[in-house]
């Protein structure tokens, strides 16, 4: 490979970051958080750096800014700025940005704003709104690296097909987000542009693989986030920094234009959706996607339009409040406590859902992330030298090289078990599970390991919305369980990773899945359920 | 394996099929054609076994059977009896049977009539039409052997969930159809029960694999039948045999209890379809079975229903003479230039369609045929010792064994392709291809080799619907093109296995393409068309 060293590979993307950031948004030094200080969310406000206006624009979301700017309260250029001064303030604060497209963005809100004085008309259902994109996304004569430092020449011919189809929804792109070295982690850290942090608590990470999105959504430096997931990589960052996302069934937003190690591998599928500020938000982005019919380009995708629902509460909910292998912490177990107390009140039917043969999904999909024995996301690492991080090592432990054969034994499994599911749950009469977004509010750095609970909706491929249920962790409500005892070394481990100190801040989050290409369904029933959980 | 041999492994199912032949119905041995005569579509009427009612019976397609039945003109069991007793002659002639299924039949049309003389309703859209189906879609507790000697006591618990499927929209199954070894031939026989012939000219094959269902259509012995298609084996069979017949978009019919050997694989799929004597029967087809919403149990299935589109000439058709690898026989042209010539009378749009990279995407296509180095085919065949049969051999010496990796690099190969022919017919604004179903009319047994011509639409997933022309062969228009000179070896072959008088009566089909999922369009465009070339 190249004679230069890792670093100096690495170095080029640093470049390309630190010569993007607007530093005449920076906090200058007094402004800066002392060093005791672990929760950020309020520095904006505190900054000086934005207006009234600006903090008010930050947090509005995207469908209230697209009104704003329909309703010429706002420009698209009041709107990006906003934004921009907010994320290079949270750039600065957790270090969630690869890349910053500022000039682009002013350019193409200037233009956008042209266009409404021209026709006052929005040019799309997303005219202006400032989406922050996962940097494995490709955006045309930049670098995706997906965190691989040997990727950091590797640069795009082309916009990915999900960028070209919300630029012409009216999309504005102001900033690329972190990611973890091969992408394979529930974490956020790499050896090129280094480690993200959690707004709500900056000891603890931002989730992943997702996490500089989660930042920047949680943080509010974005309207909307582009993420994607495979094991929930969407949705347990959005659950650790207090966001809303959703993993769509796979095969309904393009794919065309993504980096990830391992391409063509359709034994499990990734796929790119949204982290959002709002539910509403979810429903704006999967139909400004679907409105552009990406599948008259990547013919794989499934032409289905996003329906818009009226939400109506006639469904039943599982309540799945441990999936028997990984036991949840004490304020997820509150949180779900508390949202079926105020679910029964509000007379939503539900019954206790007992998971199904968890441990037997999760051995199909680990068979099935790495079937080339981690050999593609092995190469990537080695064409480099950098140095493994130590999630790395753990996720290819599990990676069992399979001949084509092989993998056909294992698509089986997962069909049968797919069946088997579906089948469980129409006889029950179930239409949605409530339960964990993960065993935990959030997790240390390096420690998020066990993914089951997205995971086992992504080898089922139902869709899962995660939301905040505004319940932050207690100490005085969510001590440690003394009295339990785990069920193996792994319940144990992920049992004494919790200590309420440790997670001062981290809000709580849930996940409502809903059966494959149920999307619609399941993005309405989370807004009837966020709004009794919700309420005091 | 078995200490039985072959032959008597391969005994069980002949046994189980003589066992299952009405007797009653066969022809006595002074109504057998003479050996001189190749054409047999006559001899139902010839044979004094069908009453006038019962042969108008079979003449119905299902659309007008289903009517019938609705309007007190037939009852149920009287349609099934007539299409049992064509069936059982079909059977005698041409050997397209592996089963008949008499009892089940008759008590199911006597439940239909007791259903409707209860409640004067049909119990759904196929109430009453009698369906023959593909040996390889099982039936409870009847064996499933796809060809394979070995899969001779390969007894299926419960039935294929497209007989589930349909049998509660009123399908009555009284047959079951022969395929060919391996069920990978574009021919139609094995070591069980041997050769189908073709009914119009019986020294000619009926196509394949679902030879036994092009014979069964044919020779209407069914109103529809269930054939499947990976390569053109509802659609090359179809066309030797003058029937209708659509290849759907695959994951729009339900895959479910279908034999297969190699199940698993996904880089290339199966797709169960339907054969027809009408073009509206492919939209009553393939509209119960969406109706009838598979994927709740499925769940790999595509939810979208068949749409019922009111035919429009509003399209542009691109024109397909000839793949530039192999040259269609006189026939097919003459077939094309009709047809060609009076759509321009009528006004549609055209332009000429140059194929683009055929030859590439046959190779794409033929590396996920078997990337098992057909390993699966193989421990089939191996497992009884039955003897291959010609083109076994020849299927077989494409099969190039891959690692999971390996495969992975021909599914980006197939997706890149069908971006690439999508932006291609977007750009030169073509809606649908209409091409030859296969470079000939038919061909001799053990002679039909070259798929391309369906096969192609396999691997970009475009779906496919052959009809009639009206046209059969004419030794004095389809002269032998002395002055043509072959691209290449395969092309002389396919060049010199042409000669008029080995194809006499043998009907001319021809197929129209769409884009993926554009199922519904492309059979409302084939109305139009068919109407138009069959015109006088």
């Amino acid at each position: 490979m190249a004679a230069q060293s890792w670093e100096d590979q690495a170095q080029v993307c640093r470049d390309i970051l630190a010569q993007s950031i607007p530093r005449q948004w920076l906090l200058p030094a007094d402004k800066l958080p002392s060093a005791e200080r672990t929760n950020f969310l309020e520095i904006p406000r505190e900054s000086g750096i934005l207006t009234e206006t600006e903090l008010q624009i930050t947090e509005t979301d995207a469908t209230g800014l697209v009104e704003s700017m329909a309703g010429r309260t706002w420009t698209a250029e009041e709107v990006v700025i906003a934004f921009l001064k907010r994320a290079t303030i949270g750039h600065q604060l957790l270090n969630f940005a690869t890349e910053f497209m500022v000039e682009d963005a002013l350019s193409q809100a200037r233009d956008l704003d042209a266009h409404f004085r021209r026709t006052r008309k929005v040019v799309g259902p997303l005219h202006g709104v400032p989406i922050s994109v996962k940097e494995m996304v490709s955006f045309k004569d930049r670098v995706t690296n997906t965190g691989y430092v040997s990727w950091s020449s590797n640069v795009a011919s082309e916009d990915a097909l999900i960028v070209r189809t919300l630029r012409k929804a009216g999309a504005v792109f102001h900033v690329r987000t972190n990611l973890p070295q091969t992408c394979m982690h529930l974490d956020c850290n790499n050896n090129i542009t280094g480690r993200t942090h959690n707004p709500h608590n900056i000891r603890l990470s931002p989730g992943g693989s997702s996490g500089g999105e989660s930042a920047s959504i949680g943080f509010r430096c974005a309207a909307i986030g582009i993420g994607s997931d495979i094991g929930g990589s969407i949705r347990l960052p959005a659950a650790f920094c207090g966001s809303y996302g959703i993993r769509p069934t796979t095969l309904r937003t393009p794919w065309n234009g993504v980096g990830l190690a391992g391409e063509g591998q359709e034994g499990i599928r990734c796929t790119l959706g949204p982290l959002t500020n709002s539910l509403r938000d979810l429903d704006l982005f999967m139909r400004a996607v679907t409105d552009g019919k990406p599948w008259d380009e990547e013919t794989s995708l499934v032409p289905i339009p996003w329906k818009q629902l009226t939400p109506s509460p006639e469904f039943t909910v599982g309540v799945l409040w441990d999936d028997m292998v990984v036991h949840p912490h004490p304020p997820v177990q509150r949180a779900m406590r508390e949202a079926v107390a105020k679910m029964t009140s509000a007379g939503i039917a539900m019954k206790d859902w007992q998971p199904y043969k968890h441990a037997h999904g999760m051995r199909i999909i680990n068979d099935l992330f790495y079937p080339d024995g981690a050999a593609a996301q092995l190469a990537a690492l080695e064409a480099s030298g950098e140095p493994w991080l130590p999630l790395t090592k753990e996720a290819f432990t599990r990676a069992r090289k399979m001949t084509a054969a092989e993998t056909w034994t294992v698509n089986l499994e997962r069909e049968a078990y797919r069946t088997e599911y579906r089948m469980l749950m129409k006889e029950q009469g179930v239409d949605f599970i409530l339960c964990p977004a993960y065993l935990g509010v959030a997790a240390e750095p390096n420690e998020a390991r066990y993914s089951a609970y997205t995971a086992i909706w992504n080898i089922l491929d139902m869709p899962g919305v995660v939301f905040p249920t505004g319940l932050k962790v207690d100490p005085d409500l969510d001590g440690i369980e003394t009295d339990y005892k785990p069920r193996s070394a792994q319940d144990e481990f992920e049992y004494r990773a919790y200590a309420p100190e440790k997670f001062v801040d981290a809000p709580i989050g849930l996940q409502l899945v809903g059966n494959r290409f149920c999307d619609e369904e399941t993005v309405a029933a989370s807004k009837i359920l966020e709004t009794i959980i919700r309420s005091s």
